[in-house]
């Protein structure tokens, strides 16, 4: 990360959760709110289903090219997950926090605790279920897994929760509406912490 | 404070600010919205204003009963502000946050100050005027005062404001609406932190 510390500078947010809770739904309700507001995009090697379009959804890359990148120190952090490799391009990540924009990266936990651990001041928000039970029938509505792979990935998310902990914010994904909202109050609340209003208030002792 | 380490205990809300910023009326917009938003109230040696109501407003008491009560420990802290005593009721704080209300405390920064000392996860909050001419000309509206003593509390006004940097949140009250709308957000967002979500994870993974 950039060493300035600017008040100006906007806010890494990294949102995390079990794979099936909905995190992609959330976040397309939650990014058209706010207009300083972006998704970082990722790089990742697995290949892209359909639909999912390169530099927007992510940056595809193979496997050679991706440790290419991440051994030359080019990303936040990176993760193997499910048998892919994803990451966090940083120049593209410090240029937008430099703009004053703040950033999504909707990363999964492994991910999120490097970026926990490098950046003091991160927004970190885990995204739960309402219950078990619900995200199993998520996982099965999406029908792209079998049965067996449903029964893992339940297995995964309740590790995946455990490390919840490590988070600063934990919201449920009940009702997405007021899931999108929780998600932009927290956002909403961070900037006004008083590092980021230390210019505004200097502003106003100025005024005189 | 109590020493139970509850996720379902209330937050401890403390509100600062600028005399003259407008902090009575933003609460009443904040304190209508949340049904478990409770406001505590101060004794004061402080003189009834015209239509203050006891133990509404404030319990009036004279200085030798202020006195015996802050020196029993009865008080989560008190301070002399204008050659007034004011200081918060203890025991009837930690009835509110058992139940899981949350409370406000109005006080001024030297009162605010102690409870941030004390209080490890208070959510300070503290209010600003948009310029030093804005609240020139909001105590002059009040007319409350000559403008000796208007020109005194801007002057005691820059002071506080110069101490806003130990409060946790900054808000500014250009206009009310939204400076309401802030505090709740940082309410709710506050709610939403780890420790206090703790127990509701706990159900998730229970429920299989």
């Amino acid at each position: 990360m950039d060493s300035t510390d600017d008040s100006k500078k906007g806010l890494l947010i990294v949102i995390s959760g079990s794979s099936g809770v909905g995190k992609g739904s959330i976040l397309k309700k939650v990014l058209g709110r706010r207009k300083n507001l972006k998704l970082s995009v990722s790089y990742t090697t697995r290949k892209p289903r359909e639909g999912e379009v390169e530099s927007k959804d992510y940056h595809f890359l193979d496997e050679s090219e991706f440790l290419e990148i991440a051994s030359k120190g080019e990303m936040l952090e990176y993760a193997k997950y499910c048998g892919n490799y994803y990451g966090t391009p940083l120049k593209a990540l410090n240029e937008e926090l430099n703009k004053g924009n703040n950033v999504i990266l909707e990363i999964e936990v492994q991910g999120g605790e490097q970026v926990i651990n490098k950046v003091e001041d991160v927004v970190s928000i885990f995204v739960l279920p309402p219950s078990l039970k619900e995200l199993a029938k998520r996982l099965s509505k999406r029908a792209l897994d079998s049965e067996e792979v449903i029964s893992k990935r339940i297995a995964k998310s309740i590790q995946e929760i455990n490390l919840s902990k490590r988070y600063k914010y934990v919201v449920i994904n009940e009702y997405i509406d007021e899931c999108a909202s929780q998600i932009l109050k927290i956002i909403d609340a961070e900037t006004l912490k008083f590092p980021r209003m230390k210019s505004k208030i200097e502003e106003i002792l100025k005024d005189e």
